[in-house]
C-alpha cells in the first residue's frame, strides 16, 4: 500500500489497526560514469515497495535529495545541507505522528544520509520531550540502510567479491537496472577505480575520485543481480521488521 | 531528459549548450474521498515529464511533500513548514546553481506551495546578494502552477463547468487516472461540495470541507481528460519557456 | 483606537468585547525618482487608521521594513529576508494571541510582501498544532494589500489609465501626498517607464527598471487624489470586515 | 533628513558625503496604567528626529516592536524572541551597508532591547568576518539608549528625584505627553510602586509590579517636560555623535 | 559539589531539597602577550567551585568557548555567534530544568558573553510562555560577572590601581596563576597599553589593541593576587546568592 | 600543548609550522549507579591530552556538553539539541580556520554524538562550498571514539569479557577513576543489567535501562584499568595520526 496512491478514507482504516510506516530515502547525485544520479533514491523505493507489500505496512513517498555535499563536485549532484535535511525529517515524522503513526522506518538507498537521518530521530525526540513532556508520542524512528545489510553483504561479495567497492557499485547499479531496464548506460571504464575509503569536502573527494567510482566494477551489473538484490534486501528487512516494531 | 535516469557525464555535456531545468514540486495531502494522496506530485511530474521533452530541458527529482498544512485534519497528509521548505528550495537551487544552472522552473501541482516557494526565490536572490554581491550568480527562477493556466482553465470550464471546484477537482483527479489507470478509486460522493473558499488552519478547513473536497465533483474524472490536461497544460508551458528564459 | 497610544487597561477592556487586530505592513523601498522611500508604509499606515475607526478595531504598530530584495540595487532601500519577515509576523501574531487576540488583519502597502506574510500565516498554524494541538487558539490571519482591491483598481483605472503602472504608481504616491503634503518630491520623467513586469533578483530588477518605476507615471499624483484612494480603500476593507471575521 | 521622507536619489547624493545613518528601536509594551503602549518608540523616534536634524544625519525607520517578554503579562504587550530580533537587525544594517553605509547608530527607548541589539551587532560582524573575511565592509554599530545618558539622568534626577523610577517613568512619558498632547491619559495611582528591579519572566515581573510601573510615579508628567527631555537627550547624543564616528 | 564528579543518583537527592545549580562560562580567546588564552573559563570555573562550596550548590559544566568575536585578530581566539550561544544556554537551560532545577546562576569571566547571555535568559522565557503558557517552570536565570562585583573592584583599585585596565587585566592573570602556578607565561611589554575602551569588529579591535591588551598591566599578576580574588568574588557571589534565590 | 593554557603569540608560532588541532567532545549525562555524569568529557579529555604530548598537537578546549538526549530521563543529564551541536561543531571550526588550522581531530568520549558531530562536518564543508566556492579553505575534520577503537576493544574484551557492555561501561569508568581517584563511587549493583542495545526516546531508554547502565558491570573499574585505557588508546590515535592528516 503506497500512500501516495491511497485516499485519506483507506489511510484513515489503515490507522486503525496499525500505525507503521515506511519512508524510503535516497539521494541525487553522481555514480560514476555510467550510473544514475537517481540511484539512490530508485533503489530504496524499490525495495520499500516489496517490504511494504510483504508486511502490509504503508510506504510513504520517497525523499529524492539527501545528504551528499560530497559529491558536488560532479554535475547534476544535488544536496540538501544537514541543517535542512533534519528539518524535513522532522517536519516529515511530526507529520505522520499527527495522524497517530507512531513507527517510521527509513529504508535508506545513500551512506551519506546516515549521520543526519540518525541526529533527526534525536532532534524530534528531544523537540517532543521539551515542548510536550510526557504528553510526547511515543515515537519510534529507525534508520534502515539495504546496502549494509548482513545478507546484502553476502551477495554482494557472492557477486562481485572484491569489484563491489563502495560507491557506484555493481549491486545499486543492479537495482536500477533492475527498475529501469531501458535506461542501463554503458561507457569504457577502467575496472580499477581508487579505493581508499576516506575523504573530507567535495573537491578532495572529486580529487580522489576522479570518475566518482569508489572501489567499484559498475559494468558487473545486471537487471537480473538487481532483481536478486532486491528480493534479498526487502525479504531481510521484511523478516527483521518485528524487531524494529518492538525496538529491539 | 530526466536527471535521476542520467549519469554526470551527460549532465556534463547538458551543461555545455543549456543551463535550464525543471523541478516539479507536489504535495503529499488529502484529496478527498476518491483522489489520491499523491495528487499534486503525480501531476505536477507527469506534466514536467512532457514540458521536459518538448522543450529538451533536463527534468530534476519532484519534491514529493510541500506546504499542506491545511489538510492536517486528515489522515495521510504531510506538510512541511514554510520555513523547511524555504529551505529545501534553497538547497535545491544552490546546488544546480553550482553546477552552471542558471535558470530553474518548478512546475507546481498544489496552491498551497505557491507562496513558499516564491517566497524562498527571494530568500536564494538576497541571500547570493549579501554573501556573494557582484559576484553573484545571475539565477532566475520560476513557479508555474499548471492547474492555473489560462488555457487549461479553459479546458476545465469546457469539461466540468462549476463542478470543477477548488480542491480534489476533476481536473486533477483525471490526470492521476491517467498516469495510474490501475488506482481509480470511487465512493459516493454528494455531488455538492461546500465551495467557501476561505480557511484558517487546519481544523478550520475540516469543519468548512468535511470529506476534503472544495466545491469539486471528481466523479467527472476520467483518463481520457487527464490525458487531454497534460497535453494542454504541457503544451502551454512549453510554448511560453521562452518568456520564462527572457525572464518576461 | 490605536494600540500604541493606549494604554494596557484600555486594550484590557477592549479585548473583553471584540478580539480583532489591524496591523500595517509597508516596505522601506526606492519609489522611483519621486516617491517616497517610505510610501508602502505611509500608505497602508493612512488607510488603516481610517479602518479602525470605522470598524472599531484596534490597529497595532506599523511593520516599517518588508521583503523588498528585489529593490535592492537603489540606495535606501532595506530589506527582511522572507525567513526573518516569516519570524517577524509569527512573534507579533503570537504576542497578541497571547492576550486573547484571535484575529489578525494585516493591512498591506507592498506587493513584495504578499507571499512571504501568507506563508507566515501557516508556519503559525502549524508550530500552533503541532505544539498545542487541539488546544491551539483558533486564530484567523489574513492579508488585504489595499492597492489591489477591486474598488482601488477602479479608482486607479478612472484617474490614470495605463499611467497606473506596477511601482512607483501615481495611486500610491498620491496616498503619500496626501498624508505628507510637504513632502511632495518632482523630477524631470520620463513618462514612459519599462512596463515588463517580470523580474528576477536586483540587479535584474534595476536592468530592466533604471530609475525605479514600473511602467507608473507618478507625475499624476495629487493629494487630492490620494485622499480618494484612503477613502475608498478603507471603505472597501471596513465593509468586507466582516468578510474576514468570517472567514469567508 | 528622514529616509522613510526621501527619494533614492536624494540618498544617493547623500551617501556621496556622508555614511552614517541612525535607526530607532523603540518596543510594543504596557507602560503601566497611563503610559502609552508606544512610549519606547515615540520617544525614540522623536529624539532621533531631533539628532539627525542637530547632525545632518539620515534617519532610518523606526524599530517598532522590541524585546519585551517581561511585559507579556499585560495586555497588548508584544515582543519579538531575541533570536527573531538579531536577525532583524541584521538584515537592516546589511541592507544598508549593500548602499554603502558604515555607520550606524540605533537610538533606543527600551531597556530590555539592550543586551539583544548589543548580541546582534556581534552577530553581524561575525558573519561578516566568516563568510567576506578582509572584504567585508568596515562597519560600526553602535546603540545608545537616550533615557540613560548622564544628561538625562541629571534632568531626571533634578526634576522627579526617586520618583522617576525604572518603568513607566515620568520622563518617557513627558517624552510622549510632548509628541501627543492629545493622548494624555489620567488615572488614580497609588503614588508608591513597587521598586524592585529584579525580575525573572512575565509572570514573575506581574506578581512584582502589578500595575506594571516600576517605582515611578508618572503622574508628574507634562509635555513641558518632554519637550526638555527631547531636547537635552538630542543635544547629549549630537554632541557625542563624532564619538561614535571615531568608535571611540 | 560538581555535577561532572556526580552520579545521578546523588543529583537525585540533591534535588530532593534545593533546586539551584551554577554554571560557569568562560571564553577561548587571546588574553594579551602573557594571559592564557582560557583566562576567562579557568577563572569562572575557579570561582563557581568555591561559590559551590561555600552555599552547597551543584556546580555543572562550565561552557568553555563563549562570544569573543572582537578576539578573533588573534591566534587560537574562538568564538560562537551570540544565536549559537543562545541555543547553547537556552538547551543547557531546558535540560536542567526537565529535572526539576528552577534556577541557574552563571558565573561569568568574559564581558563578551554577557549580553548574549542575558539575551538568552529572555529567549528561554519566551519559548516557554509561549508553548507551555501558564504550565511553564518558574525559572530564575541570571549571570554574575565575577570581575565585575564591587568587591572585586575594590580590590582590583586597590592592587594595581590604573593599571587594571579592561582586558589581560592583572586581576584575571592573577587568578589563572593561582590555578595554574606552572604556567606563568613572561614577555616583554610596555606598561602601557591603548585604554581606548570602545571597538567594532575584530579587525578593529587588533588596530586598536596591537598585542590584544586593553590598557592593562598584566606584569602585575601573582598567584597570591589570585587566590585573593578568586576568594573575595566567591565570598560576594556566595553572600549575594540569596537575593538571587529571592530574584531580588 | 594545550590551547587554554597557551598565549596567543604561542599559538601563533605553532601555525608557523603545524595546523592540525585536537578537540575533545564529551557529554554530560548518566552513567548508572555509580559513573560520573562527566565520564565522556573527563575521559576524551585525558586521552586527547595525552595524544597531543605524543604527536606534539595542539589540544583545545573540551566540549562538555554533547547530544544526550536518551538519558534525559535521569537526573542531572544535559542535552543540546543536534542541531545546536551542530552549530557549536561549526562555529568552533571555522574559529579555528580563521586562524589557518586546516585539520581538527575531535577525540569523542561519547556515542551518541557520533551522529551529529558527523552531520556537522558536512554542514561545514558545504556552507563553505557554497558561501567561499573555490576559496574555501580545505579542511579536514574527523571524528574519532576512543571507546570503539579496535585496539581498545581488545583491552575491554580482555579485562572485562561480555560484563564490558554498551554504558556505564567498566573501561569508561576505570579512565575517570584513573583521572579522579578521590572521586571513586560505589553501590550495591545487579551485577546483570539490561543488554538489548535498541531503544527510541529517552522515555523508552530508561524503561529499558532502569539504573542506566547497559549491560554493564561498572564495579569492574579499577584506577589502574583506568591508566591502561589511557595508555592504549591515546598510543592508538597517535600512531593512526598521520591516516587522518593524509585524509586515510
Amino acid at each position: 500500500m503506497l500512500l501516495h496512491l491511497s485516499t485519506w478514507p483507506e489511510v484513515d482504516r489503515y490507522l486503525a489497526h496499525r500505525q507503521s510506516i515506511i519512508l524510503p530515502i535516497g539521494s541525487t547525485e553522481q555514480h560514476g560514469p555510467t550510473g544514475l544520479i537517481g540511484t539512490d533514491a530508485i533503489t530504496a523505493e524499490a525495495i520499500a515497495k516489496v517490504v511494504g507489500e510483504q508486511t502490509g505496512t504503508l510506504v510513504g513517498p520517497t525523499i529524492p535529495v539527501g545528504m551528499a555535499h560530497h559529491h558536488m563536485g560532479f554535475p547534476g549532484s544535488m544536496t540538501l545541507r544537514p541543517s535542512t535535511l533534519i528539518q524535513v525529517i522532522r517536519d516529515s515524522v511530526l507529520s505522520l505522528a499527527a495522524h497517530g503513526f507512531r513507527s517510521v522506518l527509513f529504508i535508506n538507498g545513500h551512506g551519506g544520509n546516515i549521520n543526519t537521518v540518525n541526529a533527526a530521530f534525536y532532534e524530534i525526540y528531544e523537540e517532543a520531550r521539551a515542548t510536550l513532556g510526557d504528553a510526547a508520542p511515543a515515537l519510534r524512528c529507525a534508520l534502515c540502510s539495504w546496502f549494509a545489510l548482513p545478507g546484502v553483504g553476502a551477495l554482494q561479495a557472492e557477486l562481485f567479491g572484491d569489484r563491489e567497492g563502495l560507491h557506484a557499485t555493481p549491486s545499486e547499479v543492479s537495482v536500477t537496472q533492475a527498475v529501469h531496464p531501458d535506461h542501463i548506460k554503458t561507457a569504457s571504464l577502467d575496472p580499477i577505480a581508487p579505493t581508499a575509503g576516506a575523504f573530507h569536502d567535495s573537491r578532495d573527494f572529486r580529487a580522489r575520485f576522479p570518475d566518482g567510482r569508489m572501489g567499484a566494477d559498475p559494468s558487473l551489473a545486471t537487471p537480473e543481480h538487481g532483481h536478486r538484490f532486491i528480493a534479498a534486501a526487502a525479504a531481510e528487512i521484511a523478516e527483521r521488521y518485528g524487531e524494529f516494531l518492538a525496538g529491539a
